[in-house]
């Protein structure tokens, strides 16, 4: 098994991506990582680090796609950018997924010219494992990638959260829902209320309804479905609440309750881009060591059930 | 000055709204209550209570529209529902104001239908005010009102949240902001991109472009203005996300600190619906007393302030 990590990419590149490389190197046994970047930068990175160099390989890459760049325009032009030598690899089978904290918006477009849709995927969903009252997260698919959705999309990120949470994280029938603005059939704007029809006459599909923003903290689904423009306001927002909470909190009590680690967006993630010919791992921008660490097992685990095939064979079942 | 207050609405009618009523009228000087409700309900609640019956009047509505009610079917069908009572209060000038913690569909139907809507306006949103780092809430519209909405409609939210900003927030040059899922010029989903156009077009309104979901709390802009799909679900998800935060903070630490108090949605809150013919307060589902409280102190700062001539006179600059 091998990842490709793009070292270049994120606000804490390239010292912390490295340090959650070795973390995940020390912790798991088996594996290899593919760091893809600038070689002096890495060079100058790695020495005195203590590693065990079998399982680390270097792969060069000259340039660097910022946050603030146009992804098409960034891609046509940095033909040597870390992103796409990375994802490159996977194309080639010299590597098994890449995991990248950089520009998502680069990523996805790196995964899309270069490893391909699946068959009838007009545009790949981004899914978000949020922490819940149960045992397992919450899954949030699209969570940000596609702005403007069509019923049948919306359909196709469900199968797609199907397959990951069957593949991946082994629950065996997932409850699937869409995310609206109130339980009752019938609710919703003109997308919701056309995916939900759909939504309902697929088959071997374990569709629950509708369930509402307060239910993603609450285990009532295991898959909530939606457009990529609502997911990245609702994650961001979140995400907000989230610091300005632990901020008052700190100020009151002088210290942050360990209860915010679960939602810490520097510390956790690492989030699977479906329905594309290969395995690409976003992870935040403000990722440490430790949400690189976790991104990388999360690549694993992919490689491990083969979600690839998991999804071929939900996309199979589209009616 | 006359508010309205629907005592038979919400998840703790009639008792907490009674002794939010009651917490109000100890509280402000001025102003008086009239409690809408079951007489002989109102009649046992009140028994025993210290209060100024000056303040305090009784009208009665024999029905009641329950939460999983169609808005449409119960108006129709229930004359002498207590929202329905209570709004035309204030049609007929006998209340200056209409506190409600119950069905919002069903106050939005009765404001609709009894009050009307201003000129141009098409369906009115929902205003809510979120805690921010600043001195000032941010203001989220729509809230959840309108879940398929057009641009212009985002326009004319946008004037009416600047109404309320300057009307009753005191606030001079607010800062107008458009939800998106970038902060970039071109970022966005149909709907925003071409709001983005039309607000940039607006005269006499501080439109400082997009805004991501995290600004919510980061005091960035005054207005956030949004469809009230994505509003009804960023609300609904915070709330569920400040429970579970607050659920895990109290096994952890046994007591949940003070700072979660400015995000309960029970204790805060009162939003008004805009774009209508007179005052319509919309309260949380599950207010207590200081929420109802909170909603009867916003009525009153809306008709001191005069919010619906400060509403028409900003329509008037729609371009």
């Amino acid at each position: 098994m091998k990842i490709a990590l793009d070292l270049m990419g994120g606000d804490n590149a390239p010292k912390e991506l490295l340090a959650g490389a070795i973390k995940w190197l020390n912790e798991y046994d088996t594996g290899q990582i593919i760091l893809v970047g600038q070689q002096e930068v890495m060079a100058a990175e790695l020495s005195g680090c203590s590693y065990d160099s079998q399982r680390l390989a270097l792969v060069n890459a000259s340039q660097v796609i910022e946050m603030d760049e146009s992804p098409a325009t960034a891609l046509r032009k940095k033909k040597d950018a870390s992103i796409v030598v990375a994802t490159k690899l996977v194309k080639e089978g010299r590597a098994d997924a890449v995991v990248s904290c950089g520009s998502t918006g680069a990523q996805m477009a790196a995964a899309l010219f270069i490893l391909g849709r699946m068959e009838g995927i007009e545009r790949p969903p981004i899914v978000v494992a949020i922490p819940s009252r149960g045992s397992q997260p919450t899954l949030l698919i699209d969570a940000g990638a596609n702005v403007d959705c069509r019923p049948l999309q919306l359909v196709q990120f469900a199968r797609l959260g199907r397959a990951y949470a069957r593949g991946v994280l082994n629950i065996e029938n997932p409850r699937v829902a869409l995310l609206n603005n109130g339980e009752e059939e019938g609710k919703g704007n003109n997308l919701t209320t056309q995916t939900y029809e759909i939504l309902r006459q697929q088959k071997n599909i374990n569709f629950i309804g509708n369930l509402e923003g307060r239910d993603l903290f609450n285990d009532r689904g295991d898959i909530i479905v939606c457009d990529g423009f609502t997911g990245n306001v609702l994650l961001k927002a979140m995400e907000g609440m989230a610091m300005f909470l632990a901020a008052g909190i700190k100020q009151e009590l002088g210290t942050i309750p360990s209860a915010f680690a679960r939602l810490d967006y520097t510390q956790i993630g690492g989030a699977p881009l479906l329905g594309i010919n290969g395995i690409s791992i976003v992870c935040h921008g403000s990722s440490r060591r430790e949400a690189v660490c976790a991104g990388l097992a999360i690549a694993a685990e992919c490689i491990n059930n083969n979600i690839i095939a998991q999804q071929l064979q939900e996309l199979a079942e589209l009616s």
